[in-house]
This record gives C-alpha cells, sequence and structure tokens, in this order.
C-alpha cells in the first residue's frame, strides 16, 4: 500500500540502489516517471539479487498523474527548506506515523525528485505533506539515501518496535541476598576496615543497580563469591 | 566527539560513501582499522568534494585497541540478532540519546564491522551497547547505509543531558585491564572450565557495560581481585 514514485531518475545505478534501500524496509511498489534510461545491468547490480524483483515489477509510466493514480496521501521529499508548499512541511519522522494511518485508507504515495534539481514546484504541490530530512549543516543525500531514511522511518512508524527483550530481571530479594552474601565476603577477604565498609558496599550496590542485573547475573556474581571462598579455603595450593 | 570506526573495510569506494554518510549528519572523526587498500581515488569520488576533508583527516591505525584508544563509550552495529554480547542490545533509536550524553564525558566511538562478515564476537564484546538496524525482513544494508542510519539517529537525539551528573567513566583500555585481570583471577580459582571461560567473560563484560562503570568503580572492582588474591594466598587462616 506504499508506492514509490521516483519522477525522472537520471541513472539507472541510482534506481537499483534505490530499490535496495526500499526492500529493506518492506517496500516493494516502485513507479519510475519517465526516467531518462531504462533499467540497465547496474541497476540490477545496485539492487544486489534481494531486490531484483523491485526492479521487475517496476512500473514506468509517462507522467505524475499516472504514477498517483488512486493515491489517497501524497508525500513528497525535499532537501531545501523552502516555505510556501501546498502540503504541511515536516520531518519524516513527525510524519511516517501519518503514513502509516492512510494506508488503511488506499495507496500512499512516496515522491523523490531528480538527482540533480528535485520536484519542480508544481510536483510538489500535488503533495499532501512534504518532508525535509534534517541534516547537519551539510546537507548532501543522494536519491538512494533519501529513499532509504523516508522507508526506514517509515517502516519503524509501523512497527512500533517492541523493546528488545530483555531476560527477566532480579527481584528485591534476590539482589538483598547477593548483596548480604557480598558483605560477609568482603568482611571474609578484610576487604576494608569496619567504618568503611557501609561505604564500599554502597558503591558496589551503585554498580549493581545500574546495571539493572538479571536474575541469571545475581546468581553468576553470587557464584563467583562461591568460588571464590573455595579457592580461599584451599589456600591457594595446586589440587590437581 | 563522535569517532566512526570501519574494522578492516575492504574498498575504499565504501569508506568514501560512508564519509558522504557522515558528513551529512555533522559526523567528521573517520578511524580505519586495518584497511585491506588506501583510500583511493574512487573513496574520493564517492565522499564527494563536500566530504573530502572526512577523508583526508580520517587515521588509519593497526589495530582496534588504538582506534578505541580514550573512548569511554563504544558502540557495535550488528546487522544480526545474535544472543550473547557483551553489549546491551537495543536498536539506534532506543541507544542514541545515550550516545548523545556519553559525548559530554568523552569520546564515544560507533563501530561499523567489515562488508562481507561484520564484526567478531571478540570486536563486539568491546562495546557497551549493540545496535542493530531494524529491518523488513530482507536485511542487506551495505556499509554507508548503516553509518548513514546510525549517523541520523545520532543526529536527531537531541542531547538530553538529563541524565545526573556522573563520575568519570572509564576508558576502553582501562576496562580491558580489568577484564584481563578478572579472567586471569576467574582461571586461579578454577571458575569454570576452560572452554566455557568465554561464554562466562562475556557475561561479565556484559553486566560491566551495562553498568557504565566509572573509573573508580573500575579500581574498586580490581581492588576486590586483589584483596581477593591476598584471602587466597593466606588460605583462610586467621591471621589476627
Amino acid at each position: 500500500m506504499i508506492r514509490v514514485v521516483l519522477v525522472e531518475p537520471r541513472e539507472p545505478r541510482n534506481v537499483g540502489a534505490a530499490a535496495r534501500a526500499m526492500k529493506n524496509f518492506g517496500l516493494e511498489e516502485l513507479v519510475l516517471v519517465n526516467p531518462e534510461r531504462p533499467l540497465d545491468e547496474a541497476a540490477y547490480r545496485l539492487a544486489t539479487r534481494g531486490a531484483a524483483d523491485v526492479l521487475e515489477q517496476a512500473r514506468t509510466v509517462a507522467t505524475l498523474d499516472e504514477a498517483l493514480a488512486g493515491a489517497v496521501y501524497v508525500v513528497a521529499t525535499s532537501a531545501r527548506a523552502r516555505e510556501g508548499y501546498a502540503g504541511e512541511v515536516c520531518t519524516p519522522r513527525e510524519g511516517a506515523p501519518r503514513v502509516r494511518a492512510m494506508t488503511a485508507e488506499g495507496p500512499v504515495a512516496l515522491l523523490f525528485g531528480r538527482e540533480n534539481f528535485g520536484l519542480s514546484n508544481e510536483e510538489m504541490d500535488r503533495a499532501h505533506a512534504v518532508w525535509r530530512i534534517p541534516t547537519g549543516g551539510y546537507a548532501s543525500l543522494n536519491l538512494a539515501q533519501a529513499v532509504l531514511l523516508v522507508a526506514y522511518e517509515v517502516f519503524l512508524a509501523r512497527a512500533e518496535l517492541t523493546e528488545t527483550a530483555r531476560p527477566r530481571p532480579a527481584a528485591a530479594e534476590e539482589l538483598e541476598r547477593f548483596f548480604a552474601d557480598l558483605e560477609a565476603y568482603l568482611i571474609e577477604i578484610r576487604y576494608t576496615d569496619e567504618h568503611r565498609l557501609e561505604g564500599a558496599m554502597r558503591a558496589f550496590r551503585r554498580m549493581a543497580h545500574r546495571a539493572l542485573l538479571s536474575s541469571n547475573e545475581v546468581q553468576r556474581l553470587r557464584g563467583l563469591l562461591r568460588q571464590s571462598r573455595w579457592a580461599i579455603a584451599h589456600g591457594g595450593e595446586r589440587v590437581d
């Protein structure tokens, strides 16, 4: 339901690189408006085998009207911060959730301009929204880079990434048993004198809390103390 | 304060494309670890004139240690979702605010692997965080695309220096000395058998990285090992 439209691309290899960028983020529908040259071997090489199907299924049309047929929402991308567009100007990140929402209504078109001078004002005016990719002063993204960043933002707006799965965190009482064990161990090995023990324990607690230890990790640390005690009991002698 | 480190890049033109990607998002410090070939004309062509200075100022070093010298926070990028890294696994978007915050403490290194097989497990283990770029099934980002997306996320993550002031974080080389010391200790106390040692070390690295240990804390942990050794040498006898 999301269509990438490249307006008058000059270089087939840029189209290939754009296809690869699309495919990484699950976009597969590519429309070329009046390209300067037909897709060639360089285009397929840049697409890599994984995105060859995007190129094979790409439609070539003569006019922007044809490319936008049926689209319920059109986004134009722009490197410049000009004012006065017909569409709302925002960043890809700001606009991506709207694109996702609109796919429930019908096809959405993402519009990219020519390598050398982008989209004309008239083409811009076809867009509901104008996405300007923020850059750090030196702004010189090529076509495939712009497609990559836009596809990435649209993809992330869909996925609402479930945060990376984390192992079960240690419960407070598990941590306390570890701290009690550690404190006893510090006394056994004479880690510090009595009136500095409290401060030392606080320092170790701080590290543990900051690490957000999992249950397994607390077990591992207690295993380390247990094994240290074993080594102490054997007094460093070789017991092979 | 943000250093992009490319580990053993094969193709100079990929380095050039990465430089262009960096420059778009205000990153200028590039370090190449043992590149297969020196930078050539193709590299400069891909960088475009705007990012030529990034290539001119790029440092080439022989080892990852040199590349990470002084870094207080290290991020490794990975295309795969393997488990078992020493660093916390998250997405660039989740991790970027932390990178911004850490730049207030010292240099941050963003680590990218070889074009063909990425970073080794040992290289991964140097990282506080492992960033996996989420993709849509077909995952085939090239080196410069990965650099582009990471640079973009870091750029967009406004400093958000809300975190409370932290003491001076440990530099990469301090951490490595501690890990070497810990590994020797684990062998001394027979914490685990030989073929499980690597996994154990990775688990300890993971906790340490997640805790973002300060320089003082690393000293404290090494003091704990030192005192444990003292206790072992005295074999648990009472020496009051």
